[in-house]
């Protein structure tokens, strides 16, 4: 590839060798830490914990029992589980198998565990004990040749054990292995396989590799202040992106991993208090949670704890509160195309002159890429032109770099449409400030287009959200005879706020927006979520037309 | 090179791309840097000052201009200067220009700078007009037509400017570049020579890639507790090993660098007063120097300066004075064929229990692998079996990984054997303590062989600076008809400590030692230090043999 011919002096001679070339991988992370920091703790969980050496130890025995159980290079390993150490460990012990781990939400419905399983082709599956109905569903409607041998974790913080066969902890926990770990031979072979949530259509699995594994690891550490050694508290899904790639960020930085099966706001505050807890990430619904419980505290947290959000543009008036009770918030973003995060919003130090509120509303923006994402614009998908930086003009979020995915399994045509032209097309719809920073405006699909005029979904919400009375809200387009299509708002009030209506709200955004940008309907009412706190707006819609 | 068969499903269709697969590249970090932190100073020096939009800017014109000039991918830009902004700049400009970055030892004699720029094939020098004698004596024995053109860079703060033709700062301050910026297509391709100074025959062009150089900027961060922005005081010369690669890492991090011509006490403590310097580096003599100088201060450092040493194994006496003065010490350790430090002496949280003194002693040890050097062993070198982990047994310390250089230039033969059976041999003895951390015992060409035992000239270093007489010291083998070799011991004494006598140290010696280890020669005076600060040992050996 070099451009230098191989009789260049600075070529002849100087090839790449093992001595001075080494796949990237995040194996090598615990390899180093379970060197460095053998008695540190790698995980706790309830009572349990496991040190880095037998952290090590207990992954070296999953990987080397998964080599004797017939998993090849290149086989798919499947986990259905909670933020468990089994769950943690699938993220060393699969790849170091060689094999590529797909980890599965566990609140979706057996069918679609059924169509991820299939189209995978996993050759086994680690699933909670918890998740059995779960797993019976998904598995009733594959031939039984075709079904994958299942490996049931009784976690010692779940549901009672049943007779389950071979466990998890009979694997991991005892023995000598008998294979050694298998380093992947090129950086660009695939760790691991996420299917995206789509609110249509099938699941489409993508694919990641050592190589942009390793370097977002990496980068997380380098846009977020997370020191050494620090104390990790598992509230995001280990089955979204690999939870950020965080189980090999914490793992390079001799960190904790504070295991946690459920996200309830009480868990949250007594791991903060007992565990020591420096750092935790989770989407908006995650703050609100934690919020809520902190709003019944007396003492300030021990020590300021640093959250790291994305999944939905947090809202200014939450991150203000949270920041007010000691959280520290770094707003990221990114798709499960990037390995999670991939832009940050940096935080600028001139920032911290400013008013709490403008600081808030500054990094409620999406913000700057990661380093390793080499290429972030925003451009008008038609020219592929650039959007000036001028706060104002949408344009589709495209970027490009090593920490985008190797595409789609088994699905050349998506893979290519969703690289045209070279760029990673997000179908996010965003604008560039002139300080370069980005501003989601919506998801391509979420347009309302009214009177032929856009209408961002989100500026609407964001209208709902500064009412007192409004404790959540997502605006969707209405069908409708003469405007096309209008904007419909469904309201969670808060408890103390029965007394808000439609007009009322209705006249609130007209008093801050364009009047075309109003809701020209309101309906109250809890809003239906997906297991990461995104609303479902496919849901609504289907309300919306029916109303 | 992947295992696995073009046809397998997780290779089909998911090859390399340029949306998903760039080259890894410092000059990525000041691509993004200077547009996240456009108002930022990316450097400070004297009254002067950039922000990174003006140093990208500085950069693009100076990459064009070599371009325009004819430097083609793969020549070589030489470098002669200081710790300047341009020195800095060069960094980025050169590789910028697809050119490769040779920069050269300003210590040097005209003789070896001659011979640099003659085996390097140097087509370009930017040199500082201070440096115009050595560079006038090494031009002067090569044929006028090979000579590489000279750019003088007559910088602010350095001797009053000459006529000098074209200077640096006509090309860096104006002009819109004609040329782009020439990315690398590779990043194993050159971004750096650097030559090292062996104490014997000529010095060696140690190529670096691009790959190793993001890889080992990135490191340094995750090693060091840099944080967001650092105020980094360039008091490690550029010229060694590119500075570590710190100007690298200092530019990731949005961080200003603090430029510095003179490596002096005062001039460093009023940095950390004025420039609100947070780090920075250098080998022990400047921790002496700053040590020096900071025994005056009557106040306390503003805040807690962080300073990555290496080049020698500080003694855990200077560790202690330093830390007892606000300064926190890193220790690391490295050579010229691994970008500078690859090795660091981690900090364990549980010895902040222990006695200054305890914890100066673990710190001094040389520590283990930064996470990019995948591999690193103390290794008997005949069998090239690790030793034990015992504290005790000597062995050659042996790298592998991505931080390990390309080779060296023209001198297939010295590759080879360098990396012979696939790992590098550093020619560095130490042991290996049961925690992992290694321990540097002695440069094998050091050791003292004296009536069939092994002596460590390091071991009576250590103790001849527990004296309280003694300023610096190094010990060398002295031939002897009797026992073969003895250690001699050239010291120097501190100012008020004249009445301390050879017979005085010698027993103070054997007082700690083995009495075999002890000197049996004590010389006072002042000792032959290399730029770096390392003493020439092999100027002492000549002494010795000659005594």
């Amino acid at each position: 590839m070099s451009p230098l011919p191989p009789e260049h002096p600075f070529s002849e001679g100087l090839q790449r060798r093992p001595v001075n070339h080494q796949p990237l991988t995040p194996i090598r992370f615990l390899l180093r830490s379970a060197d460095v920091f053998p008695h540190r703790h790698a995980w706790v969980h309830g009572r349990r914990s496991a040190t880095y050496e037998e952290f090590l130890a207990r992954c070296r025995r999953v990987a080397s029992w998964l080599q004797e159980s017939g998993i090849r290079p290149g086989d798919t390993v499947a986990a259905l589980l909670p933020n468990t150490p089994a769950m943690l460990e699938c993220h060393y012990s699969v790849p170091m198998a060689g094999a590529v781990l797909n980890t599965i939400n566990t609140r979706l419905d057996a069918a679609t565990v059924r169509y991820i399983l299939q189209h995978g082709k996993a050759q086994l599956l680690f699933a909670d004990t918890e998740h059995r109905g779960l797993v019976e569903g998904a598995m009733g409607g594959i031939a039984t040749n075709d079904r994958p041998r299942v490996i049931w974790a009784a976690d010692s913080e779940g549901p009672a054990p049943e007779a389950i066969g071979t466990d998890y902890e009979d694997i991991a926990g005892k023995g000598t292995p008998a294979h050694e770990i298998r380093m992947p031979e090129d950086e660009w072979e695939a760790i691991s396989l996420n299917y995206t949530s789509g609110t249509t259509g099938h699941p489409k699995g993508v694919v990641y590799h050592h190589r942009g594994a390793y370097l977002t690891a990496m980068n997380n550490q380098l846009v977020w202040d997370l020191g050494h050694y620090p104390v990790y508290l598992w509230t995001l899904p280990m089955f979204h992106c690999n939870g950020w790639c965080f189980p090999w960020t914490i793992i390079a930085l001799g960190g904790t991993n504070v295991c946690l099966r459920r996200v309830e706001g009480d868990a949250i505050l007594d791991a903060i208090h007992a565990r020591g807890v420096t750092h935790f990430c989770g989407a908006p619904i995650v703050l609100a949670t934690v919020t809520e419980a902190a709003s019944k505290l007396t003492e300030p947290l021990p020590r300021t704890v640093r959250v790291m959000t994305a999944a939905a543009p947090p809202p200014a008036t939450v991150i203000e509160a949270m920041q007010a009770k000691g959280f520290h918030i770094t707003h990221v973003y990114g798709l499960t195309e990037s390995y999670g995060p991939a832009v940050v919003s940096a935080w600028q130090e001139e920032w911290a002159d400013l008013a709490p509120a403008e600081q808030a509303r500054l990094k409620s923006r999406q913000g700057v890429r990661y380093p390793s994402l080499e290429e972030l614009r925003i451009m008008n998908p038609e020219s592929m032109e650039p959007v000036p930086r001028d706060g104002a003009t949408l344009g589709e979020v495209m970027i490009r770099g090593n920490i985008v995915m190797k595409g789609y399994l088994r699905n050349k045509e998506a893979t290519d449409a969703a690289f045209a032209g070279d760029w990673f097309h997000t179908g996010d719809l965003a604008v560039a400030h002139p300080d370069g920073y980005i501003e989601l405006k919506d998801r391509s699909k979420d347009i309302i287009i009214s009177g032929g005029e856009n209408i961002s979904s989100i500026e609407v919400e964001n209208a709902l959200y500064r009412h007192p009375g409004v404790a959540a809200v997502a605006v969707v387009a209405r069908p409708d005879a003469k405007w096309g299509e209008t904007p419909c708002a469904f309201v969670e009030l808060r408890d103390d706020a029965d007394a808000v209506t439609e007009a009322e709200l209705i006249a609130f955004c007209r008093s801050q927006l364009a009047h075309f940008k109003a809701p020209k309907t309101v309906v109250f009412g809890a809003l239906p979520k997906t297991s990461t706190g995104k609303v479902q707006k496919f849901a609504l819609r289907e309300r919306a037309r029916a109303l």
